[in-house]
Parts: structure tokens; C-alpha cells; sequence
């Protein structure tokens, strides 16, 4: 691959190769305002993937999607204290309209919580009006000082789901589906194992009660949080008087949640699962699943091979397989293999006169050198064989590396080590909000959750105390 | 239907019953900022289904999502004379960012040619790159001063086409191949016949060489524009100075089009075909194409209508038909009969001990008054005609009115006859800017458009010239 087309090799800058991948594959560009993204059609096309996957899930638990106004009054933001110091500095405001300053200045989103339940108190009087279950996919906006495409930008987007009930544990109960949710689009879907657990104190989401996350390791060992859901217990209610006559006829503060994924993931699969190559996508959300290059001399071969490949895609398109035949005339078979692996198609069809004249054709996985040839009689078949194959290997691989860089540790020296070789230290924990931040102070690491799989009792690294509390460390995104 | 949940008889007060039907339905709601509105999750599922049937025209003729920034900074907007004019007064405006004064204020887009001209400018070298065939779904703000739900409001939802292409010709084309598809969204699936045209110049969009437009007339016989598509011409390709390389290896500015529809288009489904009960959906877009409502006195009568459904329901669902079984205890049938009729359900499937007993299934179209039997066996046959015949007959009937109320005018008297009358006047024209804005101001009817289907030759109704130029006036909104 000539130097000009190719990205920086993984190994000597992960950043820079980050960067390069998604320039060079054009799944994003720069924004002409200071980090903003342009989400490109191929970027975009895994993103729409994405949306289908998680907006099935959520309708299949009874879910539905609505759309709320983007404009937030600045007295709305202000209701909920914690949420307000949480969010009001990195909010972009707007503050003149149709030519006129405007009364109240008004912010641009950055999660809906404050709209959201300003409307649930016009909708909600009774518990037959709940719960109300309710999802959006939109754009949001953080004013954020460092940026990077797709992992933290001043714009971009997501979905939000916001849901009201009329007691505490249904709400729990909610909040931990949904975060299952989410483990499921991204173990199954993405190929990325996650670790499920509650987030501390520290960490948690401005106005909160409980908030559950999804951790993942990143191909530099990285931790990145990919998805949270949020058990607001009364706080947006009481923030905003949404009260509901209980089934003993009682006035009662509504339980709410919300929970949130968004176009970070993308950002995820790269840093996952591509390579020196560049991008490597798990073919449940590949915008082409396949890739079919055709090798030709002759005019007569060409003809020969069209004709063979139109057949293959008949039965492809039927079988519902998202492909591309790159029939293009002026690039070579070679420039399109390596064109094709750096965009990270899961799987490349080779047909060239060898395989017309045995009926067969030549298959290359993206996640395994080497090619294979097969019947094209069972050409869909085999196809679907080999994504089934390429999507579980791709999540076993993620697992085994983040399996060898993570580590037990016992004590804070044992973490300091871990934390300067980078992965996942997992150890006991009994410390407080204090001993928290200085954790972070000291190592660059945080807490990344409580996992929910727990196991017996020990001592916690920082104080000694005993606990039965065990954590994840990590430096994250 | 009590008082307090039907809807103002539609004769009696067109903008009263618009909008007690939003509100009634559950469609939308006002939101807390003036000129806001809140989609409700029933009128996001028809937002939705408008979303799938245009999504998959659009990428059935070549065209890919993406998606772009909705910051834009002033002097973009500022680049095309035309455009800044007719958008900049009614812009929301971004002055503060992260807590600071921003250094240049950012506009957020009330479309988004300037952004994405600015990307162009990046990508596209040679005619090699061209054409490119972008659409974006995206949420857009324009200040408006006299906002109504769905027609009007500060933001709502569209989706807007952006090519990119090496000849005025292939612009042209798509330009139209792109008003054709709006055409068949809006007569095939929203059953809304529409008149497809050309724009005056009084009347085209800022920055756009001809705009073509689909217009419909509303159950006030006033005219809706319910698409645009515009062929821009080089106009943008130079305000951000895009060339790129043609064939011949000279450098030349890139021809564009833009293209669009709306939330509005929810709108124009309730004005045309909703009447005095409430909303009326055509079956392509309706959240629930049928609802199923159980009629039982006994508890034995409850169980075996409901084992009877159960089987009715599987063979439903088999064909991907959208129903719902209103099975609530609380409420009686005649109660639900009004909700869903009120709600525009398409068709109601009415089960009682009679049609178990007899293996039928009585139906009830929305769309026209009597009920009718038929066969359980041939449950889902008879279900598809019934939609498609209600589909076809709400069609027929918008058409119907439109015919019935539009006049041919040959005089300026006659024009403004008809427009006292309300309707739509075909005449021919060949009048100027300046003719044209007298008659606005005179008549408050404007130039909806040029139809595409023009006949012979006539006197101009307003300078008495000879000319081949017909064209519909009509009071808009």
C-alpha cells in the first residue's frame, strides 16, 4: 500500500493512527467550527447500522421514539442543582433570535432531562399514566476543550431514552434492562465485550441516584465508557413538580430514568478492532458486508466474469447480504484489495477466469490472512458461514486482549504499576469520594465501575479495610 | 363522543379543529420555548413511516446519508448574497460557548447549503469525485413569528438533499427526478394529490436558479407547498469557490441541487384528510393500520375472544401488517370505537361472541360510514384490500375536493372572485415581479407554481398579453 493511502501504523501512534483511519476511510472530516464533525456517508452508513439494531431492542421492550425541542430556557437548566453544575459550563447558548435579543437565553441541549420532564408534568396525573416509555434520536451539544472525531466533540449524536413510573423499583428495574441493552448491541452487535457495572459517587451522572455503564478496553488499553443508564430516583420530579395520583390515591413524586448511547461507538469499533491496515468492521454493522473484486485481462473474460458475478449477486441481494461488486475499470485488483481492507470489509469474493471455469470462488477474511475457495452453487451459504465466524472472532480476539491487560492488584503500588503499564486493574475497594480523587490525582486513573459480577470478600488496596467491594481502574477516554 | 374528547366540527373552525386534533391525538404539543413543538410519540411513528418510504426512494436512486454540523459560522451564511437575505432575519444565534463569548457568532443552520458547500470545497477536485448524492435527516431552526404545529414552528424535522454534480444538465435532472419523488411520497403513501411546478421568481428559494415545488390543496381549499427541490446552478459552488477538474482538464465551477421535505407533510396528512370525528391516516403511514376491538359480556366470552384473536393476531403480524388489540378492561367498546376513529385508525376489527361463533370478523373502515362481515380464514386478504381500498379511496376523494375547488379564471376579476371564494385558480400569466406582488397584496393569494403540465396558448389575466404561460394561484400557508 503506497504511502500516501495507507495510516500510521497502530503500534508507533495510536492517535495518530485513530485519526488517520477515519480520515483515510472517510468516515468523518473536521467541521469548520472548532471541534465540530462532519459524520461522512461511510461513517454514517455505520451509524444507521447501529440506529436499526438499537432502535429494534428498544421498541421490542415497549419503547417508543418522540422528538423534543432543542432549545432548553436557561431557567429550566438551572432546576436540578447538581444537574445544572454538571452541564450549564459546556452548554452553547443562544441568545439572539430572528434579529432580537432574546428575554431568556436559551441552551442549546446537552441531554434533555430538564425538557423532557417540563413536559412529562403537563402528561402525567395518574399511575395509569404510567410508565411512560419514551426514546429520541437526536443531536446534542457539549462545549468540549479537547476534541477527538467521533470520541468527544462539540457536537454530536445519540439517543436518549427518558422514561417516568410510578414506583422506585420499576424504575431500577428499567434502568438496569436498558444497560443490558446496551451490553447486548455491544457484545453481539459491535464484537466488543463490555464490563457491566454501577458507576461510584464520583463518576456518576449529574442528578442521579444509581448510574449503570458499559466499559470497554480500547486497542491502546484505554477504557472507554460506551453506554449509561440512569436511575434519576424523584430528583427531575421534584425538580420540576411531576406528581402523580398513586393507586392509594396519594399524590407522588414520578421515579425516572434515562439512558444514552451515541455516535461514540463508532469511535469504539475503530479503536477496538482495526489494525495496521486500518479499519476492521464487524460485519453485523459493516455498511458492505462483502466486497466482490473481479479479475479480468481479456474483454471476453470480463464478460465471462460479469455475467458470473451477476448471478452471485442476485442470490446475495435475496439472502439480504450488503455487498458491493467494485467493477471499476481504472484500478487494479491489487489497489482495490488493499483499498477494501483498509475500509474494513469483512469479507472480499475474488472471481477471476480460474474461478468461472470451476464454478468457484475465492474468499479473503479481513481478520485472517489467507484466502479460501469455495462452491459458488453454495456461495450464500458459505457466506454467511464466514460473517458468522469473522463477527465471533472478532469479539473473541477483543476479549482475549483485554483479558491479558487486565490485572488483579492488591495494594496502591500494585496499582501504580498496572496503571503506568495501561489496562484494567481490578482490585477491593472501600475508600471514600476523597481518597477517590486522589487516586486520580496521583495514577491518571479512575474508577471505572462496580461490576456486577462480584465475588467474596478482601481488603481494599488504598485503606486496607475489608470489603466486598471489588472495582475497575483504568485510564479512559 | 363526550364534549370534552372529541375535536370543533372542522366546518365550523378549520384552524380551531387543526388544532384540537393535534392536541386530542396525542400528534404533538406545544413546547415550553414560543414557536416550539413537541412530536408525541403517535405523531413521531407517522414522522417515521414518512422517514422509511422517502429514505428508501432516495437511496433507491443512488443517494447516501451523512450527516453535518448544525453550527454555522456568520460568515458562511454571508458568502451567497441571496441566501443570506432571505435567511439571516430569521436565524437563531449562538453568541456564548463553554461558559465564553464565542469569537464569531454561529448561526444555527435553518439550511445547510453554506455548511456543506464548505465541506464540498474540501472533497471534490475532479469530475472524478462527482456526482455526490447526499441526503441528511437533521433538525433545522428558522425564527418564525407566527408558528402553528407542524406547519410552522422555530425547529422542526426535515430532510435536505445535497448534490454535487459536473453539468447544469445533470443538476437539472436530478433537480426533477427529485420533485418526482416527492410527487410519489405524497400522492402513492400520503393518498395527497398535488400540482408538481415550477416557481416564479418572486417565489423561488434564495440562491436557487429554479426551484420546483409539490403543492396541495388543504381541507380550507388554501394551498400547501409541501417539497422543494431546487437546481441552484453554480451559485454556491462559487460563493465557496468549489471547482473542480472536468474532462477536458479545465477547471469550472460545480453545478448543485438541494431538495427537501418536512414534518410539515404531517400537516397536510391531517388537513386533507381529517374530518369532523378527527384524523383520518392513510394506511401507508399510520402507526396502526387496524385495531382490533373485543366485545364480551361474560368471562368465558373474554377467553375465547381472546384465544380468537390470538390466532387472528399471528396471522397479522405474519403479514407485517401494523395493528393493535385493545384489550383494556377499563373502557367499553363503544369508547374505543371513538378513540380510534378519533385517532384515524384505517380500518377496526370488531370481535364478539357472534363472530366467534360464526368464524367471521365484522369490519369498520374509517373512511367510510357501515360496517361489513367477513370470513376469519381470509383474515389477512381481506384486510389488505380493505387498506389498499381505503388507501386508493382517500386519493380519490382529496382529489375529488381539489377538482371541485379549482376554478379557471380569465380575468383578474374572475381571479379575485375565486380567491374570495377560497380555492385554487388556474390562468395564465405573464405578468412581472412587480404584477406579481400586486396581486399578493391585492388578492392575498400568491403564485403557488408554473405546472409541469401546460396546454395551448392564452390572454394573460392581468395584462391581457398572449402568452403559453398558465399558472395556479392560491391563498397559502
Amino acid at each position: 500500500m503506497g504511502e500516501d493511502r495507507g495510516v500510521t501504523q497502530k503500534s508507533k501512534d495510536f492517535s495518530k493512527w485513530y485519526t488517520d483511519v477515519i480520515l483515510r476511510c472517510e468516515l468523518a472530516d473536521y467541521g469548520p467550527v472548532k471541534g465540530t464533525m462532519v459524520i461522512r456517508p461511510y461513517g454514517y452508513a455505520v451509524w444507521e447500522n447501529i440506529q436499526k439494531i438499537a432502535d429494534k431492542m428498544f421498541k421490542e421492550t415497549g419503547h417508543v421514539n418522540a422528538y423534543f425541542p432543542m432549545f432548553i430556557p436557561e431557567s429550566f437548566m438551572k432546576k436540578e442543582a447538581e444537574h445544572v453544575e454538571g452541564f450549564a459550563p459546556e452548554c452553547a447558548v443562544v441568545t439572539h433570535g430572528g434579529g432580537k435579543e432574546l428575554e431568556e437565553p436559551l441552551y442549546v441541549r446537552p441531554t434533555s432531562e430538564t425538557i423532557i420532564w417540563a413536559m412529562y408534568k403537563k402528561w402525567i396525573k395518574s399511575y395509569r399514566d404510567l410508565p411512560i416509555l419514551i426514546n429520541q434520536w437526536a443531536n446534542v451539544v457539549r462545549w468540549e476543550m479537547r476534541t477527538r472525531l467521533f470520541l468527544r466533540t462539540t457536537e454530536f449524536l445519540w439517543q436518549e431514552g427518558h422514561t417516568a413510573h410510578a414506583t422506585y423499583e420499576e424504575a431500577e428495574e428499567e434502568a438496569r434492562r436498558m444497560i443490558e441493552i446496551y451490553r447486548k448491541l455491544l457484545e453481539d452487535y459491535l464484537a466488543i465485550p463490555v464490563i457491566v457495572g454501577k458507576k461510584t459517587e464520583a463518576e456518576k451522572f449529574a442528578g442521579a441516584v444509581h448510574t449503570y455503564t458499559v466499559e470497554a478496553m480500547m486497542g491502546d488499553r484505554k477504557a472507554l465508557q460506551a453506554g449509561t443508564s440512569h436511575n434519576l430516583g424523584q430528583n427531575f420530579a421534584k425538580a420540576f413538580d411531576v406528581k402523580f395520583l398513586n393507586r392509594e390515591n396519594e399524590l407522588e413524586y414520578v421515579y425516572a430514568t434515562s439512558w444514552g448511547v451515541s455516535t461514540r461507538l463508532i469511535g469504539a469499533v475503530i479503536m477496538v478492532h482495526g489494525d495496521d491496515k486500518g479499519l476492521v468492521l464487524p460485519p453485523e454493522v459493516a455498511p458492505y458486508q462483502v466486497v466482490i473484486v473481479p479479475i479480468w485481462k481479456s474483454e471476453d473474460e470480463k464478460i465471462k466474469i460479469n455475467e458470473y458475478v451477476r448471478n452471485i449477486s442476485e442470490k446475495l441481494n435475496a439472502a439480504g447480504i450488503r455487498f458491493y461488486y467494485d467493477d471499476r475499470e481504472q484500478e487494479t485488483p491489487g489497489w482495490k484489495f488493499n483499498e477494501w481492507e483498509m475500509r474494513g470489509v469483512p469479507l472480499r469474493l475474488e472471481i477471476g477466469p480460474r474461478e468461472v471455469a470451476s464454478n468457484s470462488v475465492m474468499f479473503a477474511r479481513r481478520d485472517v490472512p489467507g484466502k479460501e475457495t469455495g462452491s459458488v452453487e453454495n456461495v450464500v451459504g458459505l457466506v454467511k458461514e464466514k460473517l458468522t465466524v469473522i463477527q465471533q472472532n472478532l469479539f473473541k480476539k477483543a476479549l482475549k486482549f483485554r483479558e491479558e491487560n487486565t490485572y488483579r492488584v492488591s495494594s496502591y503500588d500494585e496499582l501504580n504499576e498496572a496503571m503506568e503499564r495501561g489496562g484494567f486493574a481490578i482490585g477491593y475497594w472501600a475508600g471514600t469520594l476523597e481518597d477517590e480523587r486522589k487516586i486520580q490525582e496521583e495514577t491518571k486513573a479512575t474508577i471505572r465501575c462496580i461490576p456486577f459480577e462480584q465475588e467474596g470478600e478482601g481488603k481494599c488496596i488504598l485503606t486496607g479495610k475489608k470489603t466486598s467491594t471489588l472495582v475497575v481502574f483504568a485510564k479512559s477516554y
